[in-house]
């Protein structure tokens, strides 16, 4: 961290302010106020100017301007992250550069099935406009409504079509990148296979901004599914859950467009809390959500939904299931509310501490075991609402206050907790944020768990591609 | 290049042959040979030692004394690569470091899909054992009889299954890496999701051994299909096939697993070298192979080709095209023989010009209409044989000599016939090297022509990756 170092004086907020005008230039607390607090409220930091730049050109001025000047730059995106990647130190020394005004949707290609967008460009606004040209963009996230490409690209974000379409790396062909000199990176290429030296893109994908600033992107796109069908499915156990992939994979391979997992629970904080949902099966201790997608019917999807319960049937650990098959559109959205509330059924049950880790998918069930006695070792009570994408062996292995607990009493054992847990994930060659990131909130522990190879390999690159140290510093290293 | 600095005495390479010891330590012509010169003639190279270390910890041993020593290095797997990456130079002064001992499947774990394996394994040895554990390793490359694992990572190797598994890059999780240093850089995880940190496997995948050298991989595997249908189609255009591709991909999506376009001369070759092949369909300028697979059961894949052919009649373009479904195993392989043996029918047609060029896939009629012309114009009565992976737009843009002309006189047009069809390349934002990567062949011209900025983010990787300049000097940069 360089950052410490610096004085924001008048006249070199002047210098940047000139860059983008006065009018994109924000200096008053009003004004900045939303760009220095995550919406919920998990996030917060000062900073005495926010820019906005209008073009790529103008985010190449600022940066050069920054490296120059030794002056330490946070990209912004839609402001949604959940680790603090994208939010100013408390020391105020820092410029945020929002890139919300890039936001251009600059072409959509339905043959080679890409889409080129600007790193301002909000998420549900690309899924709205590439579905007018009858294509899919696949990733799909609670943040969507404000959440922007850019930020998705620079937390490489994950979502629920992990498992059939691949994260925002996967999802990514090319990027157009201002580096820290303020020189354009023009690497926005539809290409499907290119061996021309090192793989840079992959660099700045998920760097959170610490490698320079993503301007755009081109993106893939998909043809949209025909059909689809949803599954709500009871089983006695993650291992039966995990057999129930395996033949669901089989069956289904590339049709299967989501697995997840949801701890009993989770259901229950659900249909207590989050009014007109509905339990689908009662008394089974674990659930999953399964959808698959067919290109060529609904009749098509029903069919292979079919299809994968009877095999499913084979299975001798599959003795005990049961299923239920969604009927109607309604049903579907009712079976998803029940998954995509579970962070919101949570908050009445009190304080949480949370993990976003992920293990090689077999171990899934010796993970849930293992980790659910060491929550009871650290906290006596305490309730594990454990869910997420099985199919990516990701879970959102979050645990709620017993109840009646004094919060703050539960909160002072998050770290603790979070050891307690990542030492399992470790053990298990897994990883302590699977789709979420380091930011600030992991970024001690990661340095001090990671393997010293690996992060010198990482710093060397830092240091090699911004080497006056101003690109989003204290961050990821 | 730091190599001509260094004098490889009889003491140095006695210190390096102790390391593996002098069984695995190659001196004599007779041994080292085959080492030295790519079995097609493409390549040919000097060196006093190949090593044929047999653990990582002799690897890493190696490279220490190599970046203390200065001693230039070059890694080798299978030596089949098509631009030289794995020969060592004329100048003698490399030590060749083979791989092939380390050919150990360390584990095949079909609950997570994941095979690990070490750099040596040979590609089709990696089928066997994958296919005996029930799942299937896609990739597939002429050369998997011999080529091996850390070379089709090294390379980024694609081949015909990439449309629905994706490159070696895609299809690859975790790796073990040694570094110049002799470090060893251990990231084995069978993770689709993790976020911690820069992406550093994808910095070794396709860097061609120039930052490290692989030891072992964990890679991606997938349930077996249990249906296929092989379809061989005939239209008039380049445009044609585009419009049937994006039907086809409407329609199967991932289910469609090739969809290989060939020029009609292509075919001619074909049956007037190959004995026993047969042209499916007469008088038409353009061919596909189309493979559909299910992972449901064969009649669901004979049903995807029907409806993908039904659906395809509804395109207005499509009103000429036609269409042999294969009915046997044997027909199958008889129209794949027709794609896979067209560089061999090649040969007795003459000295040829290549090509391993992608653009974006709309671009393809241009690119081929576009091609043509130039290629008339450097030289009259040249033959384009143009075939390749349409759905990744990638073509093997093959140039055969005119009839009867001098084969020296028509290759020593290689670089103006190059320039033409790679500058139209280039106008088209596509890749001069869409699978067989840079090696010697293609470094000139890369630095050349590619854009500054990325170049200069590549050298300072080298240069912070390996700073004694000794990875596989002379290649990719």
């Amino acid at each position: 961290m360089t950052s410490e170092a610096v004085v924001l004086d008048q006249a070199l907020l002047d210098r940047f302010a000139a860059i983008v005008g006065d009018a994109h230039a924000l200096r008053a607390e009003a004004d900045i106020g939303p760009y220095l607090r995550e919406p919920r409220g998990l996030w917060s930091g000062r900073s005495p100017l926010v820019l906005r730049p209008g073009s790529v050109e103008e985010v190449s001025r600022i940066l050069a301007l920054a490296t120059e000047t030794r002056t330490p730059i946070v990209p912004q995106g839609g402001n949604t992250g959940l680790v603090g990647g994208q939010m100013p130190h408390a020391t105020g020394n820092e410029i945020v550069v929002s890139l919300s005004r890039l936001n251009r949707i600059r072409e959509i290609d339905p043959q080679s099935n890409t889409v080129t967008a600007e790193a301002g460009v909000v998420l549900e606004a690309l899924h709205r406009a590439v579905d007018a040209a009858d294509r899919l963009y696949p990733l799909s996230l609670a943040s969507q409504g404000s959440c922007q490409i850019g930020g998705n690209l620079s937390s490489n974000a994950g979502g629920t079509a992990v498992l059939a379409y691949g994260n925002t790396r996967e999802l990514c062909l090319g990027v157009e990148v201002v580096l820290p000199t303020g020189a354009v990176f023009d690497d926005l290429r539809k290409l499907k296979k290119d061996n021309t030296g090192y793989d840079l893109k992959n660099l700045f994908v998920g760097a959170e901004g610490t490698l320079g600033i993503i301007t755009a992107a081109v993106l893939k796109i998909f043809p949209k599914p025909k059909g689809r069908k949803v599954v709500w499915v009871s089983v006695l156990s993650p291992s039966a859950a995990l057999e129930l992939l395996s033949l669901a994979l089989n069956v289904a391979g590339a049709n299967l467009t989501a697995f997840e997992l949801v701890a009993d629970i989770a259901v229950e904080f659900v249909v207590r809390h989050i009014p007109g949902t509905v339990r689908p099966l009662s008394d089974w201790p674990w659930h999953l959500l399964v959808e698959v997608s067919s290109g060529r019917s609904q009749e098509d999807a029903e069919q292979l939904s079919e299809e994968l319960f009877d095999s499913a049937l084979f299975g001798d650990a599959m003795a005990t299931f049961d299923a239920v098959v969604a009927t109607s559109v309604a049903q579907e959205r009712a079976f998803w509310a029940l998954r995509e509330n579970i962070s919101d059924a949570q908050k009445p049950e009190g304080a949480s501490i949370k993990h976003d880790i992920s293990v090689p998918v077999a171990a899934i069930p010796e993970f849930i075991a293992r980790a659910a006695l060491e929550v009871e070792r650290v906290c006596p009570g305490a309730r594990v609402v454990c869910f997420g994408h099985m199919g990516d062996g990701n879970l959102h292995y979050n645990v709620s206050q017993p109840v009646g607990a004094d919060p703050q009493a539960f909160l002072s054992l998050y770290r603790p907790m979070n050891k307690a847990v990542h030492d399992i994930v470790r053990d298990l060659g897994g990883s302590i944020s699977a789709e979420h990131g380091i930011g600030q909130l992991k970024r001690e522990e990661l340095l001090a768990t990671a393997p010293a190879v690996g992060i010198e390999l990482m710093r060397r690159i830092k240091a090699a591609f911004d080497p006056a140290g101003i690109m989003n510093p204290g961050k990821v290293l």
